[in-house]
Parts: structure tokens; C-alpha cells; sequence
């Protein structure tokens, strides 16, 4: 098999379709957040980026940023191992105790990645649960997925959001094998939120753990930024909370927190844990700083809650198609690969604004988007610029005005 | 079903067969190494660290940390997003061009850690080659192996480190269909390294795709820190190089090097590289210094290798059972969990030396050992005083001396 040949010819097919995806080659301003600057051959341009990830600017927050530097002077660069292995390092073991506290669980434990952490504590789980039987969010995004199908677990699949379809589903198996259910609680790609009371009463009468996702949410949910589960009152209810270090946070990283036993089963039997090299002290020391500066910060969510209504109310006067959201994430759609890649390519072309088109397979196609994530540090200046730029792009393209 | 009484058990019966892990809490010290300081509850103890895979101590070294404290400045904490998403900083550009060209390839990818880089690569391979079949040694590390699993793809397993039993296994299958060949160059628990030359030829005899993990060999052997391949002078004949930034680079990160098609497929079609936050700008900032100063510090390898064969020989010298190994990885067998832990501990509590007990499932039943990591940095004094403590262990232990 001539394996070149096939590469080329499976990347050209994704480009004929508009799938094909070109990175944008920023450099990050601490500082200056949103604003970077961009690489373009060897020119470089300063952009107000729109669609990042670090939704509370906390990537730029000086004490975050002082306690890396420090942790790197003292520690160095790397942990130095697997966690077994010598890379088990003081600041990872009051980072996972300031994230047990966060979501008021016995215990907590860290992974590289916030993927990392739903592909090993869900494989782990459902494969180890004898006969375990998976019911899953229509809507579950990537790694809850892939952690399911590594476990080769059965599994159900109930429709988004709808604690009826999950509890019939339940109510079909039988009753003695375990459940484990997952969910997510902010949906990242449309921003609805998950009715978790309900979710986890229908849980609760069929005896089935639940395992919820709160990577958009955390740090920016609840009276101390423990997610929407902290908001609804429901974190003693659930059996494992997932999050992230990377978005709210503003680092790098994953995390599961729950009970001391199943905390310690996950450390003790997850490969993806077991088997790769610790985060960094210096990621650890910032992601503590992090956490401890966020729970003390209510005032930050809600001007990033005041900033999405104020950008979605904005949209919506200029007759923008934004899609129907009740988080911090604002969606405006366009509905074909193509022109959202083309969209976004103009924003940046002539109004140096920069919104990453959302296609195929992040989002099922025809619903292609551009995901805006207004921070805390999204000025209005900058807001009436973006729709600006957006209604010319739409003049431009003939897109339309329906989400 | 009690899930709580599950999970108690489950990790009762690791306790019981003494496979139960405690982490050692470490402190790093920059400038220090391979010293470290231990915390047992309150109190805070020195200790000489012998199993780190900080293989070189390149996570002290000050060019390192200088240039991630300076990228934590200016570009700030974290990348703000996936690779697609506004998260490709031009540092992540760079570090993949410095990568490319230390394995003599068209392009590298870089991923949040080498297990993710395996798991990613190898599933999506070995998942989207039509009707692909994977050979995969016998000892081949977890990694690869659940990237394998993952992809569902047909398998075949050749005997550890043997040309003859692949050439076997490639003859008995179909010619027509793809064939991915995955193997690794230094063993990291035997330290043993694999005939490369050997192994490629009987790939290329068959038309089979060859994918090497070296990241227990990348920064420590070859004119430049290529690894074994490079070494081998067969860099060139290798589809897919795999890679670490954490060990003998000291930071954090995985890599893949091979053809421009190739890499840019794995780019567009590995899940665990697109839903994923990038790697912080400053990690990348001190892996990309880590690799440029590697490469021109041939005398850095020459210094490890003088160390690792200078604590095999006062270990023989000793009467210690050091099992054989080509490479700087020093095994010293044991034989038995519970006695393995036993050693560890002793050697911790009468003379401050930290070296972590391998056991199941890291190495199989009856091999359990303690797994030596001379580095630069570990002097004649320090090895003279980590002998006196086996020695002391051995002999407490009523230990054997045949390896």
C-alpha cells in the first residue's frame, strides 16, 4: 500500500468539503487579554480574539502568573516522573486537596488533561464495574466518548438533556447490574445547561452512579466557581464531578473529584493515569493559585455572566443569528462549512477579529458556527466592533439572519 | 449495587497482594538535583532521588526555566484554547519545527503528553488505514498498547526485540492489505534496545508501515539526541517517529516526527489531539530551549552513559543483582512485591535514598525490582552511598545477589 498516496488523498477529500482545518498562529499577550498578536509568514498583526477557551482571562491573572515563576525557580521544570515514580510533588497534593474542598468531596486527583481525565476515570470505571451498563448524553462531547468506547462497555444512549428518555432507558435494565451515567452540565458548542436535579433524581431511584462533566462550567458556576452542580445545590449528589484547569482556570489540566474510595480506584487502576509523566510543579502552583483566587472572586462571574447578556442582547438588536444559549457561551450561526470558514477568514482580513469557524465533526453538519466567548475582559468598545465587522461579513457572504 | 463497598474491595485485595501504591511527596529542588526534600505529613525530609526520568536533569537546567519564566511573562498561563481553537501559539510552531528537524523529518505534531501522542497516533493509524493490520512487540509499553486497543484493529504480537518471528507474522498475511509495525528503542524497564536496522528491513520487505516510540532514548543518544535511530543512522526509514518533551528534555509533552502527509493526517483526524487544550506557551518555550541545547551537547550524553556504566559496575562489583541492560536504565531485581515495597522503604527510612519499587502491573509478577536512573548529576559519592544502603536492605531482607 502506497501509504503517502492515501494520507494525501483522505486530507485533499477534507479539503474539497471545507473540513480542513488551518490553525492561527497567535502569540498570547499577558496583560492585554483579548488582545494577541498574529503570525502570518513573517508578519505579525495585532487581533482581538473572541473565541478562546481561558473564560475568565485567569491565563493572565499576575498572582497566577507569579506563582508559575516562583514554582519554576524553586522546583524547576518538570515533575520528573509518573506519579508513582517520583513525580508526585507537594503542590499536586494541595492542588487535588483545594479541588476535593472546591466541590466538597473527600478527595480529588489530577491528570494531564482534562480529556485525560474523562478517558481514564470513564474507561476505567465501566470497564471495571462487572457488567457495567453505560447510559450516555446524546451530546457528550468527544472525550466521554472515546473513554466509553475504550471501555467496551454496553451502552445507552438517551436524548439530550431529557431525564424521561434517561429513566425509561433505566427502568428497561435490569436492576442488579451497575449503571454509571454521565453528562455534562454546560454544553460547550450550545451553551444549554443540563437540568441536573432531575438528571440525578432519575439516577438515584434506578441506584445508577453518575458522572458529570463540568469543564465549562467550573469557575465560573456557584458561590465559589464549583459549576453549575455547586449553583443547583447538588454536588453531594453526584458520584464523580469532572473538570478542567485549562478554561475557567486559565492553566492546563484535568481533574476528577468524589468519595475517597473511588478517587483512590481511579489512581489505582487507570493506565491513563498510572502510565504518564505529572503535570509540572509550576502548572500545579498555578492552577492552586487559580483555583483559591477564583472562589474568592464572585465579583469576576458576574461581570463574565453580565458580559454574555450584554453581547447576546447586542447581537440580537444588530439581527444576528444567535443561537439559543443560557451560558457564557454565545453561538451565531451560519450553517455550512464553507462559509463559516470563509466568514471567519474575512473577520480577520479586514476587521482583525478573530472567531475560529466551528465545523464538522465539533458540530453535526448544517450547523456550523462561529462560538463567540465573551470574558470578563471584552470591553463594549470592542463588542460594537465585533458585530461591525459581523454585519459586513454578512452583507458580504449573503448570510442569513435566522439562527 | 454498592458501589462504594465495590471500590473499598477492590483496592483491599491490591493492599493484601502488596501492588497498593503510595506516592512519595516529593519537592524539587532547581540547582539541586538529584536531591530532593520529602514531606510525611508535617515533617520535611532530604532525600537523594535515584529514579527520576528527568534522564539528564534537563528540568534544572537554568537556559530551561529562564525561558519559561520569560514566555509566562509575556504570552502568560495557559494557551487559551485546542490547537484549532485559538490555541496555537507561535512557540508551538517553532517547537515543532525544531522537532522536525532533530529526527530528520518534514513536520512534527507536539501533544500534552507521550501517552496521549501514542494513544492518538497509533489509534488513528492503525483505525483509518482500510483493513489494517498491527504488528506490535511483545513488551511494548501501555501506551501504545491502549492506542492499539482503541483503534480495534486487527493484531498480530512478535516476540519481544525479534526480526525472525515479524518476518513470520508479515509473510503469513495478506500483501495487499496495510500493515503497521510498532515497536519501540529502548525498553524502559529492562533498559534493552531494540535491532532497528533488523526491524526496519523486514518492514520494508513487506511494504508495512514502521512507527518507533523513543522516549526513553530522544536527548540521550545520537550525534545530536535523536535516539537509537538516530544512532542507527535509520532515522530516514522510519514512518512515524514518537517522542517525549518530559524526560530526557525535563519538561512535559509528546511528540510525533514523520512525513508532512503523515503528520498533518494524525493532525486532522486524532481526537485526542483536536478536543484537547494545547500545551502551555511556556512549556513549549522550555522544551523548544531543552531540544536546542540537547542537540549541542554531545559531552552531556557522553557524561550519562559514563554514569550509568560506572553504577553497573560498582553494583556488580558489590555482589548486587543488576539485571542486564544495554542502555542507562540500571534494573536491580527483587522478585517479590511485598519485599520490593519493603526495600523501598528501608532504603528511605535508614538512609534517605528514594527509589520507588516497581511492581505489577508495570513489570510482570516475579520480576518486581527497583529500577535505578544514574544521571549527570549523580556523583561517585552519592553511588558509593546508595550501594552501602542496598547492601544494607539486601542483607536485612535476607535478599538474593543473582539478578
Amino acid at each position: 500500500m502506497d501509504y503517502e498516496k492515501f494520507f494525501t488523498e483522505r486530507l485533499d477529500a477534507l479539503k474539497r468539503v471545507g473540513d480542513y482545518r488551518v490553525f492561527a498562529e497567535l502569540e498570547r499577550c499577558a496583560g492585554d487579554f483579548p488582545r494577541a498578536r498574529r503570525h502570518v509568514g513573517d508578519a505579525v498583526e495585532d487581533v482581538t480574539v473572541w473565541c478562546s477557551n481561558d473564560y475568565m482571562g485567569m491565563g493572565q491573572h499576575p498572582e497566577v502568573l507569579y506563582a508559575m515563576q516562583e514554582a519554576i525557580a524553586q522546583h524547576g521544570a518538570g515533575a520528573g516522573g509518573t506519579r508513582n515514580i517520583s513525580g508526585t510533588n507537594h503542590l499536586h497534593v494541595l492542588l487535588e486537596r483545594e479541588l476535593a474542598d472546591l466541590h466538597g468531596k473527600e478527595a480529588a486527583l489530577i491528570f494531564t488533561s482534562g480529556y485525560v481525565a474523562n478517558m481514564t476515570a470513564l474507561a476505567t470505571l465501566a470497564s471495571r464495574l462487572p457488567g457495567c451498563i453505560v447510559y450516555s448524553d446524546a451530546l457528550n462531547h468527544n472525550s466521554m466518548i472515546e473513554g466509553l468506547r475504550h471501555s467496551r462497555a454496553e451502552k445507552r444512549i438517551f436524548k439530550h438533556n431529557d431525564p424521561a428518555d434517561l429513566d425509561r432507558l433505566l427502568a428497561a435494565d435490569d436492576p442488579e447490574r451497575p449503571k454509571l451515567v454521565m453528562f455534562e452540565s454546560v454544553y460547550s458548542m450550545d451553551g444549554d445547561v443540563a437540568p441536573l436535579d432531575a438528571l440525578l433524581t432519575v439516577c438515584e431511584s434506578h441506584g445508577a452512579f453518575s458522572y458529570l462533566d463540568e469543564v465549562h462550567a467550573v469557575g465560573m458556576y456557584g458561590a465559589r466557581g464549583g459549576g453549575i452542580a455547586e449553583r443547583d445545590g447538588v454536588m453531594d449528589r453526584v458520584g464523580v464531578i469532572q473538570g478542567t484547569l485549562a478554561k475557567g482556570f486559565g492553566v492546563i489540566g484535568g481533574y476528577v473529584a468524589a468519595s475517597a474510595a473511588t478517587v483512590d480506584f481511579i489512581r489505582s487502576f487507570g493506565n491513563g493515569f498510572i502510565f504518564t509523566t505529572a503535570l509540572p510543579p509550576a502548572i500545579a502552583a498555578g492552577a492552586l493559585t487559580s483555583v483559591r483566587i477564583i472562589k474568592n472572586e464572585p465579583g469576576l462571574r458576574a461581570r463574565h455572566q453580565e458580559r454574555a447578556a450584554t453581547l447576546k442582547a447586542k447581537l440580537r438588536a444588530a439581527g444576528l443569528p444567535v443561537m439559543p444559549s443560557e451560558s457564557h457561551v454565545v453561538p451565531v450561526l451560519v450553517g455550512d462549512p464553507v462559509a463559516c470558514r470563509r466568514a471567519s477568514d474575512l473577520l480577520m482580513e479586514r476587521h482583525a477579529i478573530y472567531v475560529q469557524p466551528i465545523n464538522y465533526p465539533t458540530v453535526p453538519h448544517g450547523t456550523e458556527r462561529l462560538r463567540l466567548t465573551p470574558t470578563p475582559y471584552h470591553t463594549d468598545a470592542q463588542m460594537d466592533r465585533l458585530i461591525e465587522g459581523l454585519l459586513d461579513v454578512w452583507r458580504l457572504l449573503d448570510l442569513s439572519a435566522a439562527a
